[in-house]
């Protein structure tokens, strides 16, 4: 992906800016940002991957939850993308919700992945995003 | 829109299921993904009509918060739809972040409403879309 | 929804603009832009509820139909909302995606409308965002 | 990201069954989908970056092109990552619209890529995307 080379040269990421960023803070932002995106694609992935199974009737809460968390995940990384005007309170607040997404996505994901690999692999995606998004909300807080 | 006729439809809203929803917590659930379908046009659309006016350069905070907000209301209404499996933690988690974007890009948008007839109108949607987040929210904490 | 004010607001579509929009063209956009929205939200409600249902292995290719077309309707309607630096050769090309899904959906749902309810509420927001679509496309074309 | 691991651990893309594609089929699919996301975040930080700059006003184009081919390449992503029920004749005009939209925002930043070093990076990445769109549409024609 191009995020960081995206941001890094973005007008208010750089050095002469009032609102300059710094490296080790473009760094949680551009990891945050990847996650949120890749982790869309895994559970949009993993719920079409479980609507596949044989035993789908057993999938169908670890369905829902993965259309969830893509949805949640996709507003968060555009939201955490953009830097003109940005309002610190809804990022915040949808950082929030994107970290709570990924913990419920990734838990039951984890429940599955002893026999199901997507599901194994999707959980993984959900631990990095939920981790990334607690990374950046550290931050704006501090 | 069929935002009401697909939730009354769903196996989940019906009387005989354990998750039955009252008939006044349907209304406040509908208009609420409504609201958040709406709005996501309306920013959308004043995002690109503030982009065709001659001071742009006026209107790039205008912009930035409407694309924000756009982002936020389609997660919130796709979240808000789902009722299978539906974790109330992000639900609320994502109506806070719906509720908080709508507030900002609402009083933006109001700023310009003397003499743009379409910040005028998203401001309103905006408006309407915040107060139908936090009547979702009242009732979930209900 | 707020579409058609949005739209009639729009400093391209006001009439001292060379790319003025006809008021009959006008409702042709505005209908297609609301239609997209509405088979949107029907769609990813569809999906929700088919989940629910007890006969959910039945219902895969449905919840599957469904979802890509509520992502595709999703991308037609903020295309279609955009008028500055449009591109006719993307908005027709999108329209003919989204006609095209809003078709396979929609013919799918029908086949389920006999005993549930959603997926004959579905069909019909799908039929009117094909015709939209098919609307547009033709008015674009001309 | 996770794409090429979370496709091909999906059932239908497994040895045993009909569907199943093969491993030069799969890397195909997994580029596109990985470009269409890579894009997708590509154009969202351009669109943003644009509206940081001093002269917004010379980049109007720049920034609708982007936002338009931003939720383009966010539904073909989506569209291509599922494989369950899949169809093709909608994929396949959901593509063709991908890589007209990349090819149209490509060169409007390539046009501004000599002195806004994002223009620059996002031109590669819609680029990527669009011959990445084009191998599969070869490939599902074939």
């Amino acid at each position: 992906m191009h995020v960081r080379e995206m941001l890094t040269t973005h007008p208010h990421a750089q050095g002469q800016a009032l609102q300059a960023i710094s490296d080790e803070g473009m760094q949680t932002l551009a990891d945050c940002v990847a996650a949120c995106y890749d982790c869309a694609q895994a559970c949009t992935s993993c719920a079409d991957a479980c609507l596949g199974e044989q035993d789908v009737e057993m999938l169908r809460r670890c369905i829902a939850l993965n259309l969830m968390c893509a949805d949640v995940c996709l507003a968060t990384g555009a939201v955490a993308t953009r830097l003109t005007a940005r309002s610190e309170t809804v990022l915040a607040a949808q950082l929030r919700a994107c970290a709570e997404a990924c913990r419920a996505c990734g838990e039951e994901c984890e429940k599955h992945a002893g026999h199901m690999e997507h599901c194994k692999v999707c959980a993984s995606a959900c631990r990095e995003c939920q981790q990334a998004c607690e990374g950046l909300l550290r931050r704006i807080a501090a």
